[in-house]
């Protein structure tokens, strides 16, 4: 009972434990997690399309609740570039920008995101995020990160613009351009450098004063909390709002309100698809972080609870004014780099956020929004990686044709189709791969008991037997061409007595493969040859002893290809 | 260029060496295969809810063609009933049956499969069609078997019924009952009792005086012959039709005339998917029954080569007036057994079932269409076989439940609401166990080189090695996996410093599970354990040597476990 209960609440394993120095740890890293998230919060409601302080809401019970049910010590859950970005593709299809809608959809989308993370979880659904190959994942994160900078653009520049493609969003701004408010634009070049050189230059020059990595690494993180601090102040003592430089302006002064998604059919049903893809993404993207930053302490993640993490922390972005949250890659390094020991961290990082959220807003106001658009920009280029081109390139066709698809039309026709298409085409590739096995004839190697491929070695062969090694599970897709190949090589050539398949690498024989082997069995027996097996796996074994197979083939099943040679071809054993 | 031109046209082979011998079977098997072709192809007619002269139409070009283009000597190409039933439900959803409309839709629905075919056989795109597994055509064709029963029965009862799947014809039929035409269903009844019979009660009966199986197998597909004869004498010689028995009627006395498609995108983009599902099961059904009879004289059939023989059928079906065909089990069989020896035994069927359209029709006026749908039933009863399901239970519950969603499906929404089902589900299933492949901790068999499963083997492990041997290709739906299990094992055990893995049964590593590697890799290191290969096939490691990440691991790449054991933990080998 206790067990089961620790399954599904592991803060009751670490929490039995938890003792002063941990708690200390845990202060510490939340403190600088909370400055580092007021600004990056912010600026990912913005993306989504959201007011500024659901940026806030959605870092504060999601944290909470991610604390109680899910697995990773270091994980900090809460809204992050990617997500925002799918968010605001979603939304845009179907609610307008800036209305109550759209709000009200927002949650609805978490709420759905949430349920649907909580259902995978409690069935053990996980593996389905599996289909997301990493070249795949790869490719959609850097096209994705190109889009959510060239959306940026307009409030570095004071524009309107609007897209959720490349091509969309280049010619709405090639559109504006004209309409450019210089004063704007310089806060959001000079933001931008200065967030620039803060990770390039920054850190060479605190390692030179000897500061230690842990440290230099939190400061460069603090740097946006600098600009937003240096730009604020600047709009505000030169009176730049008047100047059209666009401001956040009034954030209610209000822990996350209590709040409920749309149920409506409609909108639910036309929100199924892109929850469907929030939800896988975010998670492959919370998991393999909390599983890099577990294996630096010999730390176990378990990727169905951790689904359960996740389920519960959108449902309570859902309920609190948020919009769809994960676990962050940036945010949860800095917490495991500040110390962070346990998943209180995150709660304490909760409390700082709501204290934030009721006392700091009017602090803002006067905060540019180029200033987060510039924090933006600089946090997804990081992310922008092209060199998942050249590599799949000289590893695997296969993986090049999928990252490309992914990243063209990603760029071209936005996120989701972009994501599907990548996960269609590997899924098709593979099948495609799996469906014309490499069927390789072997001969024995002289002197030896092994046998390799005829083209590749110099082999003993013998006129009356084929021996066809078959490098992979024989399964619907691939047992005709089976057929094909064995009523091939025997059709030309009449001297042949014998086919011994070598099964040493078939760890599966689906009921098609089994007709098939039957049918071939068959056609062999019409031309008065025998088949013969080697080299079968048990489980494999075991399954073919369930039918009449094994009685009804012509020739024998051999435990080692040695052996068939030796009882069928006896000159060839010497 | 000689070799080319037969490839692409088989008739260049077959024909050099035609000679009078084989002109006389070919002529004699003709001649058989006429006869029971002409109730067939009315019959098939009337099923796809067409004119039963477009059934004539359809088997006289299409099989000319399959005989210049067609790799099997022995393939007889027509109307089959599946097909028949799939183009009627394919049509009725799109237009009215009757109609001149529907007529030209056939055609189209001809024409575009015959597109696709020939298109994938230039392109070799053949392995589509493997993606339909063994046990789903099997579910699929006995669903199939009972729609197209069902949907008979109108005409034996002489009421008006309509439906496309099993449910609205049972619905449709019970309504309809009182409305019965009690003299037509006698004659229905009757000849339906007359061909089961010939079928179960003549071939015993044959062969008890003595005839040899091929005359008798011959003798009984001529069955429905008498039974055309017998009830049209009988409806023309007792005035029957007066009585509301419905006839056949006249039928144009002409050469298959000259027709177009129509070219409507509408109508085109509704029979796109139709069409690639007649394709691909038509496709299925002939190959399998070409391969069956190659196979009994050694030759070979090209499956990309009869891709195209198949398209150009069809599209001669579309330009005469016909509707989509393939090469059918029955009138194939038939063919063979009377001795057909070219396909120049086709191309003569044709001259006679040409000679029939212009100049029998009118005998068949007076014919009932209760004896067509009685020969309709008993053709597609003899292919409902339920055995699939016990036997796939038996086998692999995986088979089994892409076979009862096949048959329900096909029987409860209609055929290609089932087909479509059964090809989704059998991927997603197999997808689904590749992703969790069977990962076994191995040991040495004491005093061998040989390394088993330690839960079923008494073997000899150390304590700081642990082998896993993972008995399926490392590609993106299982590479994730792999790092859980690898993780689960190495973190709750502290005594760990080597990690082998047993690559023996991986025939592909794909970029997905080569980074999973690296994490794998990167993840051991942080607890201070080494990871290592054994028994990594020559193509993978070709393809692993173009990366790094040999380089970088921690451990070693062994030829073989046994190495492997020897090296690291050096007590163990004895």
């Amino acid at each position: 009972m206790k067990t089961d209960m620790s399954r599904y609440l592991p803060i009751l394993s670490w929490g039995r434990t938890y003792n002063r120095t941990a708690l200390s740890n845990d202060l510490v890293a939340a403190l600088i997690v909370t400055i580092m998230l007021i600004p990056q919060s912010l600026a990912y409601a913005l993306l989504a399309g959201l007011p500024p302080e659901a940026g806030l809401y959605a870092s504060i019970v999601p944290i909470m609740l991610y604390a109680v049910f899910g697995t990773s010590r270091a994980l900090a859950v809460g809204p992050v570039a990617v997500v925002s970005l799918m968010t605001a593709a979603a939304l845009s299809n179907i609610v307008e920008q800036g209305t109550m809608g759209y709000a009200v959809a927002a949650l609805s989308l978490a709420g759905l995101s949430g349920v649907m993370l909580l259902a995978m979880g409690l069935f053990r659904l996980g593996f389905v995020a599996n289909f997301l190959s990493h070249p795949v994942i790869a490719g959609f994160i850097t096209a994705s990160g190109i889009i959510i900078a060239a959306s940026q653009l307009k409030h570095i520049l004071g524009i309107n613009a609007e897209g959720h493609n490349l091509l969309e969003l280049v010619i709405s701004l090639t559109e504006h351009l004209n309409e450019t408010n210089w004063i704007t634009a310089i806060i959001g070049i000079l933001a931008t450098g200065f967030l620039f050189w803060v990770r390039k230059g920054l850190k060479p020059l605190l390692k030179r004063f000897g500061l230690p990595d842990g440290l230099t690494g939190v400061l460069v993180k603090t740097g946006p909390v600098a600009v937003v601090v240096a730009t604020t102040a600047a709009v505000w003592g030169f009176g730049l709002a008047e100047q059209g430089v666009k401001i956040v302006g009034e954030v209610p002064q209000s822990l996350p309100p209590l709040t409920l998604p749309s149920f409506s059919p409609d909108l639910l049903a036309q929100l199924l698809l892109p929850a469907f893809l929030i939800s896988i993404i975010g998670f492959v993207e919370s998991i393999s972080v909390a599983q890099t930053l577990a294996a630096k302490k010999r730390q176990r993640i378990d990727p169905d609870q951790e689904l359960i993490g996740l389920g519960a922390a959108n449902l309570g972005a859902s309920l609190t004014g948020g919009f769809p949250v994960t676990g962050g890659f940036s945010r949860s390094v800095v917490n495991f780099d500040a110390g962070a020991e346990t998943p209180a961290a995150g709660a304490f990082t909760a409390v700082g956020l709501a204290i934030a959220a009721l006392a700091l807003t009017p602090l803002i106001y006067f905060l540019p929004k180029a200033t987060l658009a510039a924090t933006i920009i600089v946090a997804v280029l990081s992310l922008v990686d092209f060199s998942i081109l050249k590599r799949s390139w000289n590893y695997s066709k296969a993986d090049f044709a999928a990252v490309l698809a992914t990243i063209l039309l990603t760029l071209i026709l936005g996120v989701e189709a972009g994501v599907s298409a990548g996960v269609g085409l590997s899924i098709l590739l593979h099948l495609y791969k799996s469906s014309k096995p490499h069927i390789a004839e072997v001969g024995q190697v002289p002197g030896t008991e092994h046998f390799r491929n005829i083209l590749r070695h110099d082999v003993i062969t013998h006129p009356s037997i084929v021996t066809l090694r078959v490098d992979e599970s024989l399964y619907f897709a691939n047992a005709r061409y089976l057929e094909d190949k064995i009523q091939e090589r025997v059709a030309k050539d009449k001297s042949i007595r014998h086919v011994i398949l070598q099964c040493a690498a078939i760890n599966e024989i689906d009921l098609s493969a089994l007709e098939s082997l039957e049918a071939i069995n068959e056609r062999l027996k019409e031309m008065d040859v025998k088949l013969h097996l080697s080299e079968v796996k048990g489980p494999v074994m075991d399954r073919l002893k369930r039918e009449h197979f094994l009685s009804e083939m012509t020739g024998q099943v051999f435990l080692s290809q040695f052996e068939a040679t030796k009882a069928l071809g006896p000159a060839l054993a010497s």
